[in-house]
């Protein structure tokens, strides 16, 4: 049996039990249902239908059918959980619509063609290549998950189309998306049918991005906005929509990693690094800004009227997951962990029912409404069941349903000395071979090696050094930082498996001899069935600094424990969190708390709560009483009606006794 | 010589030296021409002669005619300091328009005559009578300064022709204005001719106000923004557009002193605590939201993102101004003098020629221009010479050149023991009787009482206790608190002389005995020409804390020397300014520097500075380096180029050693 290099697809790998077990089950047993009710009752399956007529409610929206396809997408991976027969009926019925609607030449679309027919393919801005992109994301999701070529078979139909309008004819009004997504699609159909085709028109239309001044008539705001001021492998910085960005340099280090093309793969990289080290929220929220949903200025990270749109944090989960393909360096996965369990995860109800479509990091809800009326549109203080814009819900959806996919990866390592040397092969592989950069089998003086991003209880079947390997992992991550994986082979087998050591763990200990290097604890041994590693990840509950450029987060600190981000909530702590204290020399203590938002660590402290006085000003006379405080996982605040939340407290500056 | 009781006139207060008379001479010679040449090029003067035409650029916008009178009114105004027969020709010229302009119903307005004839007052919304309030209010300071009748009997005219329409044929298509002003402006008239109608018409906006829901067909974003969710007398807070709010309620107040209608009165206290105490920032500044200019929830003040308009400033001056008349309390002339140092005098450059419409207590002027975008509408990080909404340019002129009829009041106080017993007489007096209630010549076992509510160097003739009386003052007040008030008079009189000791100084002392009543310390004697008054208010450097409710102030002091509140600016700091550091035991020190800024009282200080590290966050590490620092009096920011700029700054929680 060959080793099949390339992460280790979501049908391989069973999460059976703990927090992301919890969370599969909601969201295939919760969200699936609810974001199909939701979206048949906003007339979402309608407009599919083409059942819209000018007069009536509901008229489709130019994204209407993203919404659908990225629910049927999540619908999909939910199968691999826990098949569900009415579920597949409800996919098929959809598919039933789409096929139905398609024009002889492969066109969808239910906005264009029920309600502007004449207007194909005219307007940039109108998310047609969007929502072609995310049928097609949905056609490959539902084909692995049931082997049904329907959908996928339509779809191709669809490319097809697009190509001869896009990279044949050019007789479309614009050049590439204003939106981007079809490049990540396009390169899924690639993946998983191998036709270059498709390889081909994703690269044209990454390649003609920000090169046609035409495509500019299009945009809003500013070029930045759709990543469109400068050719892609020449930007230098996170710019413009979050959402866009990410999706647009996801696929681009996909195609870089695909096609060798190394200029691009640094631009990946460069803009990867300004989005880190410059835009990103502690919780891993990016896109600052309402207006444009857009990156703002270096540093630019208020907290109260922060957007980090779930989507967005999705987003950079899906950059950071090719950019680990690409090099497996442990702060993509980092951050891919980061979202995770925060950015992306705050984004949805523990009943799996509410959504978030933005993320602040402070919220008083009496401010709320009044504030979401200056900027001339409204940010619910409560979690909403859907959005006239409700990319949200399916998106985080999809994303939990199918993060089994990205736990694993098989790449090839060069062999060496054990442990010492091990490492990735040359990133950059010959072009046209899906995932091929990770390996060929045979390839010599190499070894198999498995890169283990992600910890959760789970059962994963690999194809590793000739042979079918089970990796078993035992955890309680992410409320305690003890992993054992237990292999099981029929015979030994030579291999690295390398661990990724997050960031945030000072001091990971392993039971074998490994190599630390880019983030993983690479060990390379002769593994023998019932081989038991045990890596054990210290969480300790840690105060984080932010950087004294970013304005909003001066004299404050942030607590975050293991890979989960805390916050305060009115309901544990009282009103006034912005002002909450935390002494030089606070002690944090964790307890489980099993009837509290579903279970969680909670973190209790001592702080100080400053004294009210009336009237706005006095001279300087702060007076403080003892307080003690509470805080919880920042994925899990408002689940409990409204009330304010603050993920940066006031910290005492310096020690007091120095 | 009997007293005239009320508000001594600007003709008799001549501001000699120092602070104002720099700032006076900066405004007649700098401002009146700088603005003048502004609204000549953006066709302000031909919207005036309707002599636009559809099709030319220029094209007159509804409140232009405001912008005129305005600069009419600052520049009469400025006669009264340096006569100017030029001045004079240039507001004779504009009289000579609004004179051949003028419908024979006495309709003027350049708007609606040039561009929508047909749509007289059927748009409440669209400023027609701001607009005349302001001619109205212009016409008055030209009588009053030149003693010509002219432009006063065609706002006569005007006044007439509102009257006919809006309080007897009720012939307009809404009742009230939505943006108010022509309540002041007719309580003007008719404190200036003493025509009652002008005060039955004032009486009658103010009234009907809230009730006629009619008129909120017209109304934006919601009733708050334009007063007019509740009659006048039962509102309980500040809401809605900052400066419709306090011109609606200035007026209020002059309406209760004049008619005796006490539970106006009790309303205008209501919405002033609610003001002062909950929504107005550290510089006076009110109007948080950029949206609507309006009030934010209560405690809402963000400093970056505060609007606080110019405008909005001078009319909380203006309200505070009539409050002051209603009932002598020290607080409102505090607010005043707040405004007149801080949140309205920094609406200007010290060169007189450009201007601020935003006033932000925190600015970084890299992220100014995106932050800015994503409200939809561009604040500049530098001033500018005139905007399309300028109405601040010409405000901020009218006030600098009136200070002078705000310093002093002559009222009526109850004889009694001499100080003790001090205090004004009942605040509301009859009916109809312009400023009535500030005394009644003759009245029995009361003496006339002399309020002094601001200190500059100056000269004022007042009468007095049956003769005229000469007030010298002599001080560098606002960089210093000595103030020496000299008498002058041909013979001994017995009255009270009042001197506000504003509520920032802690311990003021005077050579004579006083009674401290309400903010004023009240010296009644018999006084001899030549009786010099030595009042001491020292000014020490104050660190101010704001209420603990106050999100964005949390953790932070403020600096305040005497009236004037402080800012640090990146131009003597360098950058990062809202993370420099004030230690717990930090020293300041006063400086005069006469090069600086045109000449500033400097704070200097020790402070810590964080030390810069890469990446955006980190363990809790804070490292500090010692800074010396300066901080600038705030109204003279923006003086040296685009910088960074913060009033609120980082402070040690608790005392270090305790």
């Amino acid at each position: 049996m060959e080793a099949k290099y390339g992460p280790v697809p979501i049908r391989d790998v069973r999460i059976t039990g703990g927090f992301w077990k919890s969370w599969q089950e909601t969201a295939a047993r919760s969200t699936v249902p609810a974001v199909y009710s939701q979206f048949e009752k906003t007339g979402r399956f309608k407009a599919l239908a083409h059942g819209w007529r000018e007069g009536e409610p509901d008229k489709p929206h130019i994204y209407y059918d993203s919404d659908v396809a990225k629910w049927i997408e999540g619908a999909a991976y939910s199968l691999h959980i826990c098949p569900d027969a009415g579920v597949e009926a409800k996919i098929e019925a959809l598919i039933d619509l789409v096929e139905a609607g398609m024009s002889a030449d492969g066109y969808f679309n239910s906005y264009f063609q029920s309600v502007e027919p004449h207007m194909r393919w005219t307007r940039r801005a109108d998310h047609e290549l969007y929502c072609a992109g995310h049928f097609m994301e949905a056609a490959v999701a539902y084909y692995e998950a049931t082997g049904r070529r329907r959908f996928l078979d339509l779809m191709r139909r669809s490319g097809d189309h697009i190509r001869a309008v896009f990279a044949e004819s050019g007789s479309a009004a614009f050049e590439t998306p204003g939106h981007e997504e079809i490049e990540l699609a396009l390169l899924r159909m690639w993946r998983c049918d191998g036709d270059s085709k498709w390889l081909g028109l994703a690269r044209h239309f990454i390649d003609r991005r920000g090169k046609n001044p035409a495509d500019l008539r299009f945009v809003h705001f500013s070029p930045l906005f759709t990543q469109d001021h400068a050719p892609v492998a020449e930007q230098a910085s996170a710019e413009g929509h979050a959402v866009r960005f990410a999706y647009l340099f996801a696929a681009a280090t996909e195609l870089a990693l695909a096609t060798g093309d190394e200029a691009l793969a640094e631009a990946c990289r460069r803009v990867w690094r300004d989005a880190v080290d410059k835009k990103m929220y502690v919780t891993g929220g990016v896109g600052s800004m309402a207006r444009g949903e857009a990156f703002g200025p270096a540093y630019y990270l208020p907290n109260f009227e922060a957007y980090a749109e779930t989507c967005a944090s999705i987003a950079m989960a899906f950059f950071a997951r090719r950019l680990s393909l690409l090099e497996p360096r442990g702060e993509y996965a980092d951050v891919f962990e980061l979202q995770m369990y925060n950015g992306a995860l705050a984004g949805i109800s523990l009943d799996g029912k509410g959504f978030f479509y933005e993320n602040p990091l402070c919220a008083r809800p009496s401010d709320q409404e009044l504030i979401d009326i200056s900027r001339g549109q409204v940010r619910p203080a409560r979690r909403a069941e859907v959005f006239d814009t409700s990319c949200c819900p399916p998106n985080i959806l999809r994303f939990i349903l199918s993060l089994g996919g990205c736990m694993y990866d098989v790449r090839q390592a060069p062999r060496g000395t054990a442990a010492s040397a091990a490492g990735p092969a040359s990133p950059i592989a010959s072009e046209g071979r899906p995932l091929g950069a990770l390996g060929a089998p045979g390839a010599p003086n190499t070894l198999d090696a498995l890169y283990v991003h992600h910890y959760a209880e789970s059962v994963a079947d690999v194809a590793l050094a000739g042979q079918a390997v089970r990796l078993r992992q035992e955890t309680s991550y992410p409320w305690n930082g003890a992993i054992a994986l237990s292999v099981s082979a029929q015979k030994p087998f030579t291999a690295t498996i390398a661990l990724r050591a997050p960031a945030w763990c000072g001091s990971p200990s392993l039971n074998y001899a490994s190599a630390e290097k880019d983030g993983y604890l690479h060990v390379t041994r002769e593994w023998h069935d019932g081989d038991r590693i045990l890596l054990e990840l210290p969480m300790d509950v840690a105060e984080l600094e932010a950087n004294p450029l970013v304005l909003q987060d001066a004299g404050r600190a942030a607590l975050k424990r293991g890979p989960l981000v805390y916050c305060a909530e009115e309901a544990d702590n009282g009103p006034r969190l912005h002002d909450l204290l935390l002494g030089s020399e606070t002690r944090y203590e964790t307890a489980w708390m099993p009837n509290l938002l579903g279970g969680v660590n909670a973190i209790k402290f001592g702080a100080l709560r400053r004294k009210p006085f009336d009237g706005l000003y006095r001279k300087w006379a702060p007076e403080y009483e003892p307080a003690t405080a509470t805080a919880v996982p920042y994925y899990a605040w408002a689940n409990r009606g409204p009330g304010e939340m603050a993920v940066w407290l006031m910290k005492e500056a310096r020690r007091r006794a120095e």
